[in-house]
């Protein structure tokens, strides 16, 4: 049997418990006249930013933590953290600066029991196998399988907020970087 | 239905149709007395960074276009290039630059007759759709198909690495950054 | 005598030379209801990112090209590109686009017959030593003489822009990230 | 008079109170059988990813905090942290833990009292001014003064360091990066 099936079961069996009502109540934080900020560290983080640069595309005004033009934050903006453990050390000190600042907080975990999802007002648990041994076990290295369905996850956020929105793929395309 | 569901139906079909040989045949490309160097833009250069990351992990000398520490290139290294519509100008011009100082190239794309595709001596081929419109067709907003399924054919081909070389979780662990 | 000494007297001749007319002179297409895109290659794009950084600060909507939130662009955006030499490939070619766009185009080169400067509506020119050998001698490895003159030069840019738009510290200070 | 001028005469003011033995003293530590960690937040980052970027250039084994292939640090490493107020949260936290970790530290700040400068082996004093009062007094934004002095520091550090080792400015264009 190949790997790329038995990679392919991991991530299906992840994503049957990924609760999609979650998604819905974590959708109603996210609207285009509040300011989203995205944080995440190491391969999450690289997914937080896929995911920032997509709502970017739909018509989000969103910003990187860590990056040139992110600003200051403030009290209606949305905090949206990524941390397979719940446990990284700069996000969840991060996410507890931001939260008593005055902002609502969305947090992405494999771990509903974790310092960062107690912080949350919003909480989307995506079980795949995380390097602290959190999840539904993997064969996989390390977090990559929470970093995968973390991926389809945010994705499928994307997707419902465009719906909602009524966003199409031309109007996204027209926002995609012309020079590149 | 739900949207998870039909947003995994669309991955199982593309990854359905990642052909394993193409890794394997890549995967001899890949040694540990090389230098690796990775290249995309936009979301796939996300799970470009996200591949070049767990190279790092698993005891590869590898580095990332565009970042701080990169140096110049030079025959005997590999250059792994990432576009789904194996078009983006500066992918392609780049892809070239190093064809030309003797580099070997590995391309993923979901386009067979891409320029990328042609300037490389391994394509691995990954046919989630594009924004240009190539690859399996997808409910799912420009490239996002392509991007996810990228990400598990990369990760793929990690495990497939690590394996070869006896590399074990404890070891990429060793790796992964202690300060963060 | 020390190096101090050495290099000081370099930057001190290489900033007699910076005409602050043709700061003035750009500074009138830099204006709070324009966008703002800024682009650079090694460490000159270091000095680009300081100085996107900085016109956030001070209230300016600006992006730098290659980051995550960094959308498409259009006729009534300004582009600015720094290149010692004024040759180094990507800026040329994406300056070049952003020309045919429609884009207004600053550069800031030492090299006043480069492609670079030829394609811009404003130069600004900071003769610092640059790689290719254009510039101020320098006794300093490649580029650095410009990269330090260019950065300065930014700094007045923006100390100027503060002044005239009348944003004072404590305003810059109140949009510098809160979370780091 | 010029604001050029009122610039200028900040620097100078500034780089004449660089103890340049305190460059000597720290360029000890930078030997080719180690490996640099070089660390910085915000415009203080950029400089110290110049820095790492010219290391590299001139043949060290460097690695920016942050980055994609950066590996876990342990006794032997090197730690080089920027921050002009010396107290910004994320540099002082992982100062520690790289000092618990056994690493040696090199501080750049403008504050000799500060937390990061009690943290460190070797401290150089940039008294340039900053966002939270240290520093040469200044009519520039933030820590502007003490950015444009650290980046001058340091890249008298390079240059220092490419005399002890007998590296030739054309060695350190062999290293730059050559497709870009």
């Amino acid at each position: 049997m190949s790997v790329v099936n038995d990679v392919m079961k991991e991530i299906n069996t992840v994503m049957e418990l990924v609760d999609e009502s979650q998604l819905d109540d974590a959708m109603n934080l996210i609207t285009k006249d509040k300011r989203i900020f995205v944080i995440g560290a190491g391969r999450s983080g690289f997914q937080a930013k896929g995911f920032a640069m997509r709502l970017m595309h739909i018509g989000y005004q969103d910003y990187v933590m860590g990056e040139t033009i992110t600003p200051s934050i403030a009290k209606g903006d949305v905090w949206v953290a990524i941390s397979g453990s719940g446990t990284t050390k700069s996000i969840v000190a991060d996410t507890e600066a931001a939260k008593k600042l005055g902002l609502q907080v969305i947090a992405l975990t494999s771990e509903i029991n974790s310092p960062l999802a107690k912080l949350a007002d919003k909480v989307i648990i995506v079980p795949g196998a995380t390097k602290t041994g959190s999840g539904v076990k993997s064969i996989q290295l390390l977090s990559t399988l929470f970093d995968q369905t973390v991926h389809i996850t945010l994705d499928t956020l994307c997707l419902k907020l465009a719906r909602r929105d009524d966003t199409s793929n031309q109007d996204a395309l027209n926002e995609h970087v012309n020079v590149e």
